[in-house]
C-alpha cells in the first residue's frame, strides 16, 4: 500500500510502497477514505512534541482518519455491530483501558495511551489498524474529506466549548469569544452559536478572510486582531456588543498573545478554555486572575462521547464544513503550506481508490468552503 | 384605580375602583400595563394553594407583571437605573434578603418571601408598587402582552430546562421531551431547541391544536398521548426518533400521568423537571428509578437572572409569543375558560390607558398566535 | 467444588458440589474467601426482582465477592497486574463496555449488563469467575469478612453520598440525614462524616440497637421512628440540632415510608437519594416538591471507582465493620435472619479453605460489632 | 476614638485620635474587639495594589474585623437580629447588590465594590461602620483574637478548597497539596482534611517551624521546598504517598515558583487553586496545561455563606487558631515583621476596652499556636 513516512524531523515524508498492515484479534483494518492534515502534523515533523513523545521512527502521520471496514479482528464482539464496508472514523487517544481517565472515557489523555499518526501508524497511508473500540459506525454515507477532519479540527473545539458550557457561563445574556478562525476556529464558531443557549459569538482573528468565513459560519461579530492593542479590542467589543468584557472564551490558536489577549477582555468569573498549542507558555498577570476568579481549562482533542455528538450534529446536517481535498501525491506541498499558515479550510487527503468505492464519486472536485 | 379582587375562594373576582396604593421608600409604583393570566391564579381562587399559602382578604391576582415606571421611591439607589416611563417587568418572589436562598439569588424559594397576587398586591389592577431590586428594564420596547407573560409562563420553564442542561443530559445525540403545549409548554420548546445543543425535542400533549403549535415553535416532533398506553407511546416515539427513552423531560403539566409517563420513559441515567402543578401527587415505582439513577428536580418560577436571560431572548427576537390581549372587563369570564383548559395561548390583560401610552397602540386589535 | 444454588423463587438454596466453572480468557478465576450476604439475595429468592430480571436456574446467589486470585486467563493484560494468590475483591455491575454508561465507568447500570450472583454465578460458592477489567487488588491484606460487604453494603451508601456531595448541599452549616442503620445504614453514617466537611449526621432508624452502633460509628445524633408522627420527629430534630429540616439525606431503607418523611423533613432546595429498595412505590405530594425545589437521586450500586475510593478509606483504616462472620452450611438459616430483620452487622460467608489460607486464621471467632 | 491611619505609601501608620464615625440608616457601629493583620495590608502600603485600588487618603487599614454591635441603624430590619452588645463579624466585600455576582451571593467580586480597608474604614481603629447584610452574629462567644482572622485567613482558603472539592479532585485515593504554611496555610491544611473526603493531604513550604505546625494542624506529610528541584519534590512525593503527582492543590501562596511547582507536579486533569498574591506573573508552560486538561481557578477573599460555615467549624471548635494577639500601639512594628515574613502565627490587634467588656479578658497573655 501507498503510505507517507517520517523518518527525521524538519525533513519532507517520504512517499512510498509498504506492507499493508496486520491487524490483531480485537482490531478492524480501515480502508483510508479520507485523512485530514493537521497543523499538529507540522509540529511532529518540526520536533514541537519532542520532550513529550519519543516515536520511533518511520512514523505514519495522520490523526484524522476516515475509511471503511476491510476486516475484521476474530475478536472482535457482535455488540460492536461493524461489518466489512462500514464508514467509520477513529475516535483517536487509545488508552490504557484500565487507569482512572480511561475508566471516564478520557482514553485521549491516558498516561499510558497513544495517538494514531504519532506512534501507531496513521492515515497517511491506503489502511490503518484501529482498536475495534475506538471505531464508530456512521448512520447515513457522508464525504470523505467532509468526515476526516471532525475527528480532530472538528471536534476538539467541541469538547472546548463543553467545557465553558458546564462551567455555566454561556447563556442569552452572555458575550463569547472563539479566538481563530482557521482549522479549529471555522468549527468552533459553529458550536459556539450551537452550544451557546444565545450568546453574543465574537470571532477573534487576524486573517480577514477566515474572518468572514467565521461570520458565514455563524459568529455574530469578527474582530480583526491585527496590529490592535487591548484598548482598541475592548473598544470595538464594546461597539459591537454593548458589553466591555468576555464571559467565556476558548482559545483556538494558543499564542501567548492570543492569551493575553483573552485573559485581558475577561469578565468577573469569566472562564478561558485553551485547545489551540501554538505558543509555549501562559503567561500572564496574576492578581486580576485571582481577583477576578477566572478559570482556565486546557482541553485536549476529545473523548469517544464528544466525537459521537459531533458526529450527530453532522449527520443532522447541521455543520458546514470548510475543506480543501487533496492528493496523496501532494502530502508534502500541502504540508508547507500548512506550516505557513497559507491554506483556507482543512486539508484532506483524499484517496482515489477509497472514494470511487464510496457514495461520491464527485467529491475530488468541489472544494466547499 | 381599577382592580380586580378575591374576597373569598371559589367566588369570581370583584371588579372595583379602589385607592392607588403607596409606595414605600425602596419601592417602585407600576403602571400595569399588561397583566398575564395563570392557571395557578385559577388554582388560587380554587384553593389549591390553601395549606402552602394563607393570605388576607382582598387579594389582588396576578403575578406577571409588566408596566411602567410611574413613581419612584426616594431610597431607590440611582445605581438601579430606573426612571419614570421606563418599561419594567416585575421578576416575582419576593424574598428577606437575608436567608441562604436570597443570597443565591434564589427569592422565589425564599422560606419568608412572597409573591405579588398571592399576598402583596397583583397585576389585576392599574398600579402596582414593586421592590425596586424586582425591577428589570426593558432596553428595547415590547408589547404589553408578550412581555408580561415572560415573568411566569415565560420563565418558568426556562429555568427547568437550565436545570436539564447543568445536569449534563442535553446534546446532539440526546432525546428530549417537553410535556404539555399549553401556556409553559409553547415556551418550553423554543428553549428546549435552544438550550439543549442540538438534541432532539419530542413534545407530548393531548390537544392537537396546541400540539400543532408547538411544533410551529420549534419541536421536532410531536406525540398526542391521548388514549395511549405507555407502550403505545414508546413505539412512537421510536418510530419517530429511532431511540426508546428519553434522556430528558421537562413536564409542564403536573398531572399523576404525565409524571408516570415521563418516568415510564425515561432512560438510564435521564432526568426529569416538575415545573407544572395540576395534579397533586408524585407516584412512580422505586426500583427503576434506583436502578436507573434517575434524577428528579423540582423547579419553582425562576430567579432575577432567569428572567433577565429570557428577556436577552426576547430582545433578540428569538422568542415566539401565543398571546391572547383581554380586556380588564373580561376577567371573570377569561379565568373561567382557563379553568377549563380552554384558551389558547396566553390570555394577557392589556390596560387601555397603559396601551395607550406605549409606542403599540394597535396590540388590541392582534392575535399572535 | 461446593455451591449454594437456587433453584426456585420463595424455596431454600441448595447447597451441593459442583464443577468448578472454567474461565474465558479475559477472566480471572477467584477463590473465594468471604462472600457477603444480601437482603436483596433475600429479595431475589423471594421474586422482588421477577420484573427486572430474567435468570435461568438455577442461580448461585452472592455478589459481595472477596477472594483471591486462583488463575487467570490468558488473554488478561499484564498491565492489570493480577498475580496468583493476589487478594482481590469484585466490582459488581458488568456491562457491554460500549455503551454510554459503561464508557463513563458506569457498568453498574448498563442496559445489556448483568451483576453476579443475579444471573452469572455468585459468590456463595468456593469459586468463581470475574471478568478482569472488575477485579481490584488489596495492596494490605484484609479478613476475608471486613473485605467482601464492602463491595455492595459499603459501597452503595458511599456513592449514594457522593451524588449528595456534588449536589452542594454538605457542608459545616449543614444537617444530614441517613434513614436506616442496618446492613448499608451502617456504613453510611461514617461516610456521612467523612464526606460532609463538618455537616450535623442525624441517623433515623427503629431498632434501637441499632441506633446505638450507628452512633458509635459517628452519627452526632439518632431518632428513633417508631410510632412518631412527622411533627414529633421535627420537633425532636429541633431539639437535637436546632434545626426544622434536613439538607441532605441518604435513605438506605426504601420503603414508602421512609421517602414519604424524607421528603416531609427536607428542607427548601434540599436533595435526597434513595439507595435502598425495601418497598416498591414513591408517593410523596407534588407542591412542596416543585415549590421547595427538591432533588432527588436514585443511586444503584456503584462503579469501579467508588469502589476504588471506599477500599482505599478501609485501607487507610478509616471504617468500621459490623460483620457477622457465618459458615456455609449455615446459609439458609441467615437468609432467613435476614428476611426477618434479626441480624445485627453483616453475615458473611467465610469459607474455611480460604480463610487458612489468608494470614487472620482467627476470623471465625471474632464478631467485630 | 484611636485609629491607626495610612496617609501615603511606604510609610508607616498614623496612629491618632480621630472622632467616631456616624452610620447611615442601614449601617451598624461596631466596636472593634479584635483587627487581624494581614499581609496584603503590607501590600497595599507598599502599593502592590495601585493599579486595581484607588483610595482616598487617609485610608484606615484592617479587613478582618470582629466585635460588638454598639449603635444600630434605624433602617436595619428586625429579622436581621442584630442588638447591641452582640459579638458579630464583617463579611468582607461589600458589593452594589444588584450585579450579576451580587445576586449570586459573591459580593467579594462585585465590580463596583468595595473592602473595609482598603477604601471604607477598616478596623485598624476602635469603631467601624458595616453594612448590617455583612454581620454575621456569633452564637457562642469566641476570642477576639482567634475571630478576627477568620474573616479573611480562616476563609480565604475555605473558599478556595470548596472550588478543589466541587471540581471532583478530592476524595480518599487523591493526592492533595496545600502550599503555604503561614496565614492562609495554616488553616488551609485544617480544611484539606475536613473538606476532601480522606484525601492524603502534603504541605509544600520553605519555613521548618511552620511546616511543622501544619503537620499539627492535620497534614498528612510535610515537604521543605527550600533548595529542591521539582524532581526533587517529586521523589519526596513519590517517598511519602507513593504517588508521583498531585491531583489537586491550592496555593497560599502566590509567589511565580509555587505555581511553576504546583503545575509541575500536577497529575493529568488535576486542579490548581490560587488565593495567595505574593507574586505578580503566572508563567506555566502551555503544552502539559492543555494536554494534561489542567483547570485553574483563582479564588477570592470569600462570601457570606462561605464566612458562615467557617464560623460553624469554629463554633463547633474544629478549627486549631495560630495567633499572635498585639496591641494597638505595636502596629507598625508588627507589619515590619509581617513584610519580613517574621510572623508565626496571625497577628491581631486586641482593643483593651473591647477584650474588657468580653468575657475573655485573658487574651492579652495568651499565644495559642
Amino acid at each position: 500500500m501507498r503510505a507517507a513516512r517520517m523518518y527525521a524531523y524538519k525533513q519532507p515524508l517520504v512517499l512510498e510502497e509498504i506492507e499493508t498492515p496486520n491487524i490483531s484479534l480485537t482490531q478492524v483494518l480501515v480502508r483510508v477514505g479520507g485523512a485530514g492534515m493537521c497543523r499538529s502534523d507540522v509540529q511532529l515533523i518540526d520536533g514541537y512534541f519532542q520532550d513529550a513523545i519519543k516515536p520511533t521512527f518511520p512514523i505514519t502521520p495522520g490523526h484524522e482518519i476516515a475509511g471503511s471496514v476491510e476486516a475484521v479482528g476474530s475478536n472482535v464482539p457482535e455488540t460492536a455491530k461493524l461489518a466489512v464496508g462500514d464508514q467509520v472514523v477513529a475516535a483517536a487517544g487509545w488508552g490504557d483501558g484500565i487507569c482512572r481517565q480511561c475508566r471516564l472515557g478520557n482514553e485521549q489523555i491516558c498516561e499510558h495511551g497513544n495517538w494514531p499518526g504519532f506512534g501507531p501508524p496513521g492515515g497517511y497511508a491506503e489502511f490503518v489498524p484501529v482498536p475495534y473500540r475506538q471505531l464508530i459506525r456512521l448512520e447515513k454515507r457522508m464525504k470523505w474529506e467532509e468526515l476526516a477532519p471532525l475527528t480532530d479540527a472538528g471536534v476538539t473545539p467541541y469538547r472546548g466549548i463543553k467545557k465553558l458550557r458546564a462551567a455555566g457561563v454561556l447563556g442569552p445574556d452572555r458575550v463569547m469569544a472563539v479566538f481563530g478562525a482557521s482549522g479549529l476556529g471555522s468549527y468552533a464558531v459553529q458550536y459556539a452559536k450551537l452550544l451557546s443557549s444565545g450568546a453574543t459569538v465574537v470571532v477573534f482573528a487576524r486573517n480577514e478572510e477566515k474572518l468572514t468565513i467565521a461570520k458565514q459560519r455563524g459568529a455574530d461579530h469578527a474582530i480583526n486582531t491585527r496590529g490592535k492593542s487591548l484598548t482598541d479590542l475592548r473598544d470595538e467589543l464594546v461597539k459591537l456588543t454593548g458589553k466591555a468584557k468576555l464571559d467565556a472564551a476558548i482559545d483556538c490558536v494558543g499564542a501567548e498573545e492570543t492569551i493575553r489577549t483573552g485573559f485581558g477582555l475577561l469578565a468577573t468569573a469569566g472562564v478561558f478554555v485553551s485547545v489551540g498549542l501554538v505558543g509555549t507558555r501562559i503567561d500572564i498577570p496574576l492578581f486580576p486572575f485571582t481577583a477576578g476568579e477566572f478559570t482556565y481549562h486546557g482541553s485536549f482533542w476529545a473523548n469517544y462521547a464528544d466525537l459521537q455528538e459531533v458526529l450527530a450534529l453532522a449527520q443532522k446536517g447541521q455543520i458546514q464544513h470548510s475543506i480543501k481535498p487533496i492528493r496523496f501525491e501532494d502530502i508534502n506541498h500541502n504540508l508547507e503550506l500548512l506550516r505557513t499558515g497559507d491554506i483556507i479550510g482543512r486539508a484532506v487527503i483524499v484517496f482515489d481508490n477509497a472514494a470511487s468505492s464510496s457514495e461520491h464519486k464527485e467529491v475530488r472536485d468541489t472544494v466547499s468552503v
